[in-house]
C-alpha cells in the first residue's frame, strides 16, 4: 500500500510503497478515506528538535483520520467490516492505575500514531478495537477524519460548565476556531476571540465569536467590556505563546478557570501570587481527549447539528499532493487541511 | 396602596387599599411594574389544604415580581432609586450554617412573601436589600416579573450539566416550558417533552422541545427512540404526578440524573431497588434558586438573547381584573399569567 | 476439582467435583484461598424468590474471594502466575457507552460471578484479566476475600466527601460495620449507628460509632442530639428497610446525601414533597464498586493501616462445612463468615 | 485601650493607648483574648516591600485573634455578649457577583483587618456580625486565636478529598504544619513533608507525617518510594519557594492536583508544557477561607478532636513583650507564636 513515511533523520517526507498491517485477535484494519494534517505533521516533515528528539524512522506520520473498517481480529466485539469510524490514536497501555481509573488520557506508557508507532497517512492502519469510534452517518467523513483536534476542543471547552459564562479563546487556529463553535453551543453568554492573523480572525468571527480582536490592549479592552471589568469565567489558551499564558491568567476573573492546551516552546514566567494565589483561580492542563467521555460528547454535538465545524476546512488536498498540504499549514494561511485518500 | 388580599380563612380574594410599607435600615421599597400569577397563588384563591395549613390571614399575595426601586434604607449599599429590579422571594435568615456555607435556598427558617410574609400584588413592595436583584435594560419588564419561576427551571435544568445531553421534561406548565428553552440554548443534544394538555404541548413544540408526547407508551418509545434504548441522561420532573416522577426513574440512564420539582400531593409509591439502585442513579430534590449562582446564571442568558421566554407568556391581564388571572391558570388553558399594574 | 453447586432449582447446595476450568487468551486461572459468604449467597440456598427468577443451575456459587494466580492467557499484561489476587465479580461488557465513559459498575449487560456464571466458591476460578485486583502483603488473605463487600462500603461512604461531615449508619450487617471504620479513618466527625440487633451494635462500637442506637425515637434523639437538631449531612442507608429509608430522608439535614445500598424487597412509599424536594437533597442509589476507583481507594487504605476490618469476621468455616457458614448467616447472629479452602 | 501599633512608615511597632472602637448597627465588640502573630505582621515590623506599598500608617495590626463579644449592634441576631468567638479577617463587600455566589474569599474589594483597616493586637476590636465565628467550648482560646491560619490549611488540604490520598505538604511553617495533621486526620494514605529547617522537620513528624526529607534529590526518592515511580496525588505547596513551586509540578502524579498557598516574591519560570500541559494536572490558587464551608468544617474537626495543634505554638509571650514573639518569627526558630492579652 502507499504511505506517507519519514525515512530517516532529517526534512522532508516522501510516499512510499509499505506492507499492508496485519492485525492481532483484539485489532480492526482500517481503509482510511480521509486525513487531517496536523501542526504536528508539519514539524516532523520540518524535523524541529521536538521531531528529531522523539521520532525513530522509519515511520508512517498522521494522527488524525477516519475510514471504512476492512477486518476484525478475533476477540473484537461491537466492530463490523464496513463500519465507517474514526479512533483515538493515543494509545495507552489499559492496566495502570490510570488507566483503571479514568485517568487513561494520561497514561504515563501512552504511545501515538504518527509519532511513535506507524500512523495514518496510509491505504490502511491497524488500530486496537478499543480504540474505535464508530461514526453515526450523519457526520460527513471529513469531520469524522478531524476528530482528534476536534476532541482536544471539547475536552478544552468543556472541562467545565460553561453555559452562561463569558469565554475567551486565546488563539483561532482550528482547535481555536473549534473551540468557538463549541462554546457556542453550549450556551456560552459572550464569546471572545484573540488572534494575531487577519485569516483565521475572520474564522473566528464565522465560527461565531461575539467579539474578536487583536491580542493587547484590545483584548484587555474588550474583556474589561463584556464583564464590567470583572475578567472572564473561563479562558481556553490555544497559541501556547508565553504573552497569551500571561495574558489568560490576567483576564481570567478571580476564582475562575483557565485551561492550557497550547504547547509553550520554553519555560514561562509566571507572576503566580499576582495572577493565580491571589486570584484564586483554578489551572488545568489538557492533553488529549478524555477516553471516552469526550467522544460521547462530540458525537452527541455533531449527530445533533449542534456545531458545523466544516468551514475550518479551507484546504482538501489528494494523498499524493501531500507537500501542499503542508506548505499551506507552514504559510500560516490556513485553518484545517483534509488530506484525501484518491488513491485508496 | 392598593393591594391582593386573603382578608381571611376561605376561598377568594379582594383588592383593598393598604399602608404603603415602611422599611428599615437594610431594605429597599420597590413600585411594583408587573407580576407573575402562579399555580400558588391560585390554590391560596381556593383555599386548599395546603393554603389553610400554612398561610395566616390577612396577607397580601404574589411572589413574582418586578418594579423600581423608589427608596432605599440607610445601610444599602450597590442599589438606588430609579433602578429596575426583580427580587428572591424567599426570605433567608442569613446566619445559620445553611446560609453561610451556600445552601441558603434551604434555610430552616425561610419566609416566603406572599405566602409567610406581604407579597406583591401591591402597589408597594418592601424587601431586604440582600435580596434584590437588578435587572439589565435588555429585559423586558415582563420577564423580570417571572424571574422566580425561570430561576426554578434555570436550577433544575443547569443542576449537572446538560452540554451533549439527552434531556426529558416532565410536564409543560410554565416552569417545564421555560426548561426547554434552556435545555436548549445550554447545548442539550435531544429535549424530549411529555405533557397531557394539547396546548401546553403546541407551546413545548415552539419553546425548542425535538419531540413532543403524551405520556404513556408513546413517552417509553421516545425515549428508546432517542437513546437506542439506553435511556435519557438526564430528567426534569416539573408535573408532581407519581406515574410522571416513577416513569422519570424508569426513563433515566443507567447512571443518569434525574431532578424533582414538581410537587405530588401524597406520598409516591417507588421501586426502588430496581429504579434507583441497580441502576446507579442520583436524584436531587429542587426547591427555589440557588442564591445567587442561579439568578447570575439567568440573568447571563437573558442579557446575551440565548433564551425568549416570552411566548410561555398567554395572558396579561390588568391588577384589578387579576382573578380573569385566576381563572386563566385554574382552566388548565394558560402558560404564563402576567398581572400588569396599570394602577400604579 | 471441589465446588458448592446449586444443582437444581430448589433449597440447598452440594459439594461436587467438577472439571477445572479453561482459560482463553485474557483469561486468568486462579487457585481460590479463601472466600466470603454472602447474604446473597445464602438467599441461593434458601432458593427465594428472587434466586428462582435470576439463577439457571447447575451453577458454581460465591462471588467474594482471593487466591493465588496459577496460570494466565496469552494476551494478559501485567498479571503473573503466583500473585495473591482479588478481583472484581461484577463482568461488564467492555464496549458500551456506559463502560467506556466511567460508568462500567452499571453496565447493562453485566454478568456476576456466582449468579450468572460460575463463581467462587471452588478450587479453581477463571476471571477475565481487566477484573483482576492485586493484594499487597500488608493486606491478610480473609480481608482480601472480602473486597467485594468492602469496595460496596467504600463506593457508599465516599461517593461525596465526609471528612468533618456527620454520618448515620442505617444497618450494621457486615457492610454497614465496614462503613462505619472507613467514616472514622475518612474523618467523619461524627458516626452514628442504628441497628435492631444487639450482637451487631456490639461490633459497632467496637468499629468505632460514635453513637450505637435502636432505630426509632431514640435514633431520632441521637441524630438531634449530635447536630444540633440540624440533621446530618450524611446517610448510609444500609439495611433496605422501608422504615430505615424514610427516616434516612427525615434525618439528613436540609442539602444533606443520602446513599441508598440496602436492597428493599417491594416499593416504598416515600414523603417525596416534604423529605426531598422541600429538603433540597440529593440520593445516590449504590451499585457495586467504581471500576475501579473504588479498588484503588480501598487498596491505598487497607495498605497504609487506616482501617482494620477483621474484628468484622465472626466465623471462619472451612470448605466442606460451608453449611456452618449459611446457617450462621440465616441465624443473624453473624458479622461477616469466611470460607477457608483447606481443601485446597 | 492598648494596642500595637505601626505609627509611621519605617520599621518597628509601639503599644500605644488608643480610643476603644465604637460599634455601628451591624458591629460587633470583642474583648481580644489572645492573638497569633504571622509572617505577615513581622513584614509589617520589618517594613519590607510589600508592607510599605500597602500600609497606611497608623494602623494597629493583627488579625489572628479570639476573645470575648462585649457588645453588639442593635440590627445583629444570633451572637450575645459573652460568647466567645474568633472571625474571619477578610471583610467582603458582601454585594458584588462574587460575594453573592459563594466565591466571598476572592471579592475584589476585601479589606484585611490589620493590614487595610485596624486589626486585632489589642485589647478591643470591632467586627462586622456577618464576619464573626463562634468557639464551641472545647476549643481551647490560643486555637480559637490561630482560626486564620488553621483556616488557610483546611482551604488548601481539603480543595479536592485526601481521603486514601498520598499527599505533599511542601514546607513546615505553621500552615504547612496544620496541613500535616488535617490530612492525617481526613484519611490521606500517605503524607510526606519537605522541609529546609530541622526545628519544623521535627514538628513535622510530631503532627504524624508519614516520612519527613530536605528538599531534593531525597524528597524525590520519597516521592518515588511511597508511590512507585507514579507521583503524588496532590500537594499542598506552603513554602512559595520557585524551587519548591517546579518540584510540585514535577512530584505530582499525572492528572493529579498541586494547591498553591505559599507566595513567592517574584515571577516563577514553569516549564508548562512538560509539567502542567502533557501532565494533565489541576492548579489551585488558594487565597484565605472559604466561606464560610472552610470555617464549619474547621470547627467540626476542632470539635470532634480529630486534629491537635497545640504542638504547633511553641512560643507563647504577653501582650506587651510583643517584641519577643516578632524576634522569634524572624528567627525562623519557631512554630506559631500566640500573643496572650494579659493586660486586658
Amino acid at each position: 500500500m502507499k504511505a506517507i513515511v519519514k525515512e530517516a533523520p532529517g526534512p522532508g517526507l516522501a510516499v512510499r510503497d509499505v506492507v499492508v498491517p496485519s492485525i492481532g485477535t483484539t485489532d480492526v484494519l482500517i481503509r482510511v478515506q480521509a486525513a487531517g494534517i496536523c501542526g504536528t505533521d508539519a514539524h516532523i516533515w520540518e524535523w524541529n528538535h521536538w521531531a528529531a528528539s522523539r521520532l525513530k524512522p522509519p515511520l508512517i506520520i498522521g494522527h488524525e483520520f477516519a475510514g471504512e473498517v476492512v477486518a476484525v481480529g478475533r476477540e473484537v466485539r461491537g466492530i463490523a467490516p464496513g463500519q465507517i469510524v474514526s479512533a483515538e490514536g493515543h494509545l495507552n497501555c489499559g492496566h495502570c492505575v490510570l488507566c483503571r481509573n479514568g485517568d487513561a488520557h494520561v497514561c504515563r506508557d501512552m504511545k501515538i500514531i504518527g509519532v511513535d508507532v506507524d500512523g495514518a497517512f496510509a491505504e490502511y492502519i491497524r488500530m486496537p478495537a478499543s480504540n474505535i469510534w464508530p461514526i453515526p452517518p450523519e457526520v460527513p467523513i471529513e469531520v469524522a477524519a478531524i476528530h482528534d483536534p476536534l476532541g482536544n476542543a471539547f475536552h478544552t471547552v468543556l472541562a467545565t460548565p460553561v453555559a452562561g459564562a463569558t469565554v475567551l479563546i486565546q488563539g483561532a487556529g482550528p482547535i481555536g476556531l473549534m473551540a468557538i463553535a463549541i462554546a457556542r453551543a453550549a450556551g456560552a453568554a459572550r464569546v471572545i476571540c484573540s488572534e494575531t492573523n487577519p485569516l483565521r480572525r475572520a474564522l473566528a468571527a464565522k465560527l461565531g465569536a461575539h467579539v474578536v480582536v487583536e491580542p493587547g490592549a484590545g483584548l484587555s479592552a474588550a474583556v474589561g467590556d463584556a464583564t464590567d471589568g470583572l475578567g472572564v469565567d473561563v479562558v481556553c489558551e490555544m497559541s501556547g505563546h508565553p504573552d497569551a499564558i500571561r495574558s489568560s491568567l490576567e483576564l481570567v476573573r478571580n476564582g475562575g478557570h483557565v485551561r492550557l492546551l497550547g504547547l509553550p516552546t520554553d519555560a514561562v514566567s509566571i507572576d503566580l501570587a499576582g495572577t493565580v494565589i491571589f486570584k484564586g483561580i483554578t489551572i488545568y492542563g489538557v492533553l488529549g481527549r478524555r477516553m471516552y467521555d469526550t467522544w460521547t460528547q462530540m458525537s452527541a454535538f455533531l449527530k445533533a447539528g449542534l456545531i458545523d465545524v466544516r468551514p475550518i476546512i479551507t484546504h482538501r488536498v489528494p494523498f499524493e499532493r501531500f507537500e501542499e498540504g503542508i506548505a499551506a499549514i507552514r504559510s500560516g494561511q490556513a485553518g484545517k487541511v483534509i488530506l484525501t485518500m484518491e488513491s485508496a
